[in-house]
């Protein structure tokens, strides 16, 4: 059976390796040392796959023009697995990269069939969180997909040209005119910072889940045919495991309590952890005997995404668990303090900004 | 057999009165008196069919915000067909309505596959005749499809949701990429006038050949089911019969010998005119003995469509023409006279306005 990766948003992943050698995603493993990738998501292997990150990183040290871009689909509200994706952007921000956001509005709306203004308001909401988690906005672009310039949408129009209904089946299975649409849109948006009229950002680096991989293949394909006519190039990117839901089931909208939303009120978001599937045994006898298998645990996967501090307290929490030194119950109320002091700061800070968040985005006017 | 309606640009038509019944456009002979239709194409069914062109004029009359808006396909060079378009569109601009013309860049690119900067270019020549032609650039807008605002974007990304492949097929055949985003751009081009970004102009008609049609339908379609969400109503259209080429079949850019275009050198054009098809007789007796056969003929046509001053000498030509009085070459010479001084004029006209054009439209910048 092969993966299938479905961009639009209903697909689990069983098997990170595979993709490796299915879709020709490269192990960021190799890089570490060579480019001193020093992100815990690196060294945890979080983000665990790339497509021409060496390169990027070469024009990054050679002081070439590069920018970071990624893009939020402004349904459902921000949760930790929307922040892995702040916390990749803040990291290439922090080393001086200009890093662009895009509000997936136009797919949001046409795709997901969402609410228009919802949709909108969504998008300020996804760039208030963006900046409470630490991303600087006077260094940084934020826009609505609907309300970008001429430019961009003339890659949109110039793109259908030089692609198939057969080669976007290929990428997307099936297709409708929304779908073609919102796929050609998310290339525009990757591609465009490489127009002079967008900076000239000639290597972009796209920091996604791994589910994304799709639009990335096509984006690759138009920047190769577009190489003479508009001098684009192959954008980079790297690929982050999917936060799982509490249930340990693809995280869903539809099941909202297995997931932990950045507003959610701090004693709502500790119950739903404390109700975590984990990686505990039948009994508290068996698993003081065998130990806990914390590679299951979705509050394992916590603490590496997001909670553990440094590599000696991660390893120290997989210790305690795999030697059955420590019951899920302990380990849980451990996970929620930490959660707890994480929700508070984020969210004073994200009061901070809502108000202001207009600042640094243009609204659609519908 | 039913018939097709191309719109990309492959169809002849060979019965107008079979499309006022398969495809629901109303003859427009009925509303001529009653609201004093008085451009010749009207009296001499040039313009043979309509939707909902009454409830425009109604709207007209009341004193509401209504607009004319129609699109030219910059490949190939303006000729004696495209002019029909302008002398529609001048006619409407001197009863006071706002005229707005698009330049199909987007669509040029992508689905006639032109080369990108001869479209662009092309686009100032269209627009160069447009004026030539006698319409007002004062009052006119000219824009192009690649080169608009957001909120006109917005709604081609908006269309996208409510419409699906299915029913594209249905009206349009075969489907690509290109063709979906184009069909969409132009259901924006007629659309979005009625935005109040654009001046809101409610009650929007437009003047195409008839093989334009399936984009109408299509837009009446997306303009019901946005009514409720942006306010969109169905545009009304009018419809002209396709000048034929001088061969009697479709004018074809591929056969430029059988096309009189607005640029030919005078004597060229002269000399195009004495080649065409005729609805002549075999011999010189036979045609004194049972006349000629003028709804045949494509000079005819020429008289019909542009020739003519009033309706008294089209009846002359008609008459000599059916009695046998006049053979084809002396009826030929007189249309080479009169083609003769609409061109001087007309390129003379051409030549004043042609390096002051960039001053009415914005052209892309690639």
């Amino acid at each position: 059976m092969s993966i299938t990766l479905d961009p639009w948003g209903h697909m689990a992943i069983e098997d990170y390796e595979r993709l490796l050698v299915e879709f020709g995603i490269k192990p960021v493993r190799e890089l570490l040392a060579q480019y001193n990738l020093d992100h815990k998501y690196f060294t945890r292997g979080v983000i665990f796959g790339h497509r021409d990150l060496d390169l990027w990183l070469n024009s990054y040290l050679s002081g070439k023009k590069v920018a970071v871009l990624t893009g939020f689909m402004p349904s459902g509200d921000p949760h930790l697995g929307t922040a892995m994706v702040y916390e990749e952007l803040k990291y290439f921000q922090e080393k001086g990269v200009f890093v662009k956001i895009a509000i997936a509005d136009a797919e949001a709306y046409a795709v997901r069939r969402e609410d228009r203004s919802m949709v909108v308001n969504r998008g300020l909401d996804f760039i208030a969180h963006a900046i409470a988690w630490g991303i600087d906005p006077e260094k940084a672009g934020f826009y609505y997909q609907t309300n970008m310039d001429s430019s961009y949408y003339r890659l949109i129009q110039m793109f259908s040209r030089k692609i198939t209904e057969a080669e976007m089946k290929a990428i997307y299975g099936d297709l409708s005119p929304a779908k073609i649409i919102s796929a050609l849109t998310q290339a525009a948006d990757i591609l465009h910072l490489q127009l002079d009229e967008y900076g000239g950002y000639k290597y972009i680096l796209v920091p996604v889940g791994v589910d994304q991989d799709p639009h990335l293949r096509l984006t690759r394909d138009l920047a190769d045919r577009f190489e003479n006519e508009l001098g684009l190039t192959r954008p980079a990117s790297i690929y982050h495991k999917l936060l799982r839901g509490l249930d340990g089931n693809k995280m869903s909208k539809s099941r909202p309590e297995f997931a932990i939303h950045l507003t959610d009120p701090v004693e709502i978001a500790e119950k739903k952890l404390m109700n975590a599937l984990t990686g505990g045994r039948a009994t508290a006898e068996e698993q003081r005997r065998l130990g806990g298998e914390p590679l299951k645990c979705t509050i394992f996967e916590l603490y590496t995404y997001h909670l553990a501090r440094d590599e000696k307290e991660l390893r120290e929490i997989y210790e305690d668990c795999v030697s059955g030194r420590i019951l899920c119950g302990q380990c849980k109320r451990r996970a929620a303090e930490k959660l707890k002091s994480l929700l508070v700061e984020h969210q004073k800070r994200y009061r901070e900004i809502k108000s202001n968040v207009e600042k640094y985005v243009k609204k659609p006017s519908f």
